[in-house]
């Protein structure tokens, strides 16, 4: 099961998105990705001011483009996040993709990114957005993959779930800034896959010291022990790896941890 | 408010561990220490076939030691880990008291170390060992302070629960192996102390590579934007460390986790 995380930026330009998105889909089509996946917001600059603009409706033109290109290539497509217009809200949505181009997921983010770290960075994304009120996993012919968004990585209880829902692999939309991404990008990608013993996958765009909003680049994928075992840098690019469930299935027979909790104890 | 961490490996004669803490926490409270923290199983060598032999009572003599010595000193005390013996059964317990001597905690393990990691490690505590049925956070003059035992720390709904239920503070007695210590250790401690913005401090004893368990050693202090702020080495030592709840107070200002969370989407 081959994964191509496509690492690249957002243009002002909606078409030039779509055109990069194209070529870097063909480019990790023809490399033998079964798996091809788009970081946070690649259609649209991620700032407030835009997300309305550039928001589109399921079925809409990106929404369309992704499926094409999802049955041309007999790729899985999961195909980062756009801003998605429906019933008058704007959501930070994910849909997701088979080989023949059929939708099989949609995700849109449950935690907005409302922050205000002084001095650092502030965001207020439910200004804009309005948040999604349920957790996606997705089934594919390898096994089930959970979907995430970048702030949501913060809720270790959303990623357990999915892991008891049968996740094997969880994906991860996300666009960190370069505060919180120095802080904590690797321990908490890395911590995520140990404690729920699955293949974790953020998926980022470049690093752009002159768009909008600075993203932390380094898309990576860590198996279920922890290891990092494919790493972007900051710059835009594909990079690849391969999961292996038998590999999940092993470290959780070594370590069984989904069947050691103790769910009795840990409601309030 | 100082703790001091005193990472200290046990010795086959009982006697001989309990001097030695009791060397240990009067230099660290000569050093001026608020709270001191003992490892886990500090009283016994860590392996199945020690823990009944070695177990005492609540109210025994290792307890009353501890007790002593926080009255002693005016220091509170997290005693580590001992084998308790309690109803015919076994725990792995750790006592805490305060300034006074008075016993203000008692929290047996709850998540017991049953792993099988191919030709690395091995080891079955629930053949000896019974598991707590219970979370516990204690009440100082600072503020709340969970505790967990080691494998807990793989459990991450018992910490989110010690936070919700007020805890700035986690302390875990812990004696990681070599193999997982160095695959897991430090992400998985700075990412609980990043996901529930408290001081997180994992105390071990220290890495003696002819006892009958070859701990990991590290014991360290994570602040709650996942810094290390203080950590030991693989040898017996004492380090020690400041918390501010402010900061703790500060950060979850910042980056309001604990009030974002949307437990309604967590349960299956």
């Amino acid at each position: 099961m081959k994964f191509a995380l496509i690492q690249q930026n957002s243009e002002f330009d909606k078409e030039e998105s779509i055109a990069k998105a194209g070529k870097n889909i063909d480019e990790a089509a023809k490399a033998g990705a079964d798996i091809i996946v788009l970081p946070e917001m690649w259609n649209c600059p991620y700032a407030n001011r835009y997300f309305r603009e550039y928001s589109e409706p399921a079925g809409g033109k990106t929404f369309s483009f992704l499926s094409d290109k999802a049955a041309e290539h007999g790729a899985y497509i999961i195909g980062g996040t756009i801003p998605e217009s429906r019933e008058g809200k704007i959501y930070n949505t994910c849909f997701s993709f088979d080989r023949k181009g059929r939708h099989i997921g949609t995700y849109s983010k449950t935690h907005l990114f409302d922050v205000t770290i002084g001095g650092k960075i502030a965001f207020q994304e439910s200004k804009t957005l309005a948040s999604g009120d349920c957790t996606t996993v997705i089934d594919t012919e390898f096994c089930k993959i959970g979907i995430g968004i970048c702030y949501d990585v913060r809720f270790p209880e959303m990623f357990r779930k999915m892991a008891l829902e049968g996740a094997k692999i969880i994906v991860l939309p996300a666009a960190f800034n370069e505060n919180t991404g120095k802080a904590h990008w690797d321990i908490i990608m890395r911590t995520r896959a140990v404690d729920n013993q699955v293949y974790f996958i953020p998926v980022s765009p470049g690093k752009n010291p002159a768009g909008v909003y600075v993203a932390h680049g380094h898309t990576m994928m860590v198996d279920p022990w922890g290891q990092v075992i494919s790493e972007a840098g900051e710059g835009e690019e594909i990079i690849y790896g391969v999961a292996d469930t038998g590999y999940v299935d092993k470290v959780r027979e070594e370590l069984p941890l989904l069947k050691q909790r103790r769910p009795e104890l840990y409601s309030k």
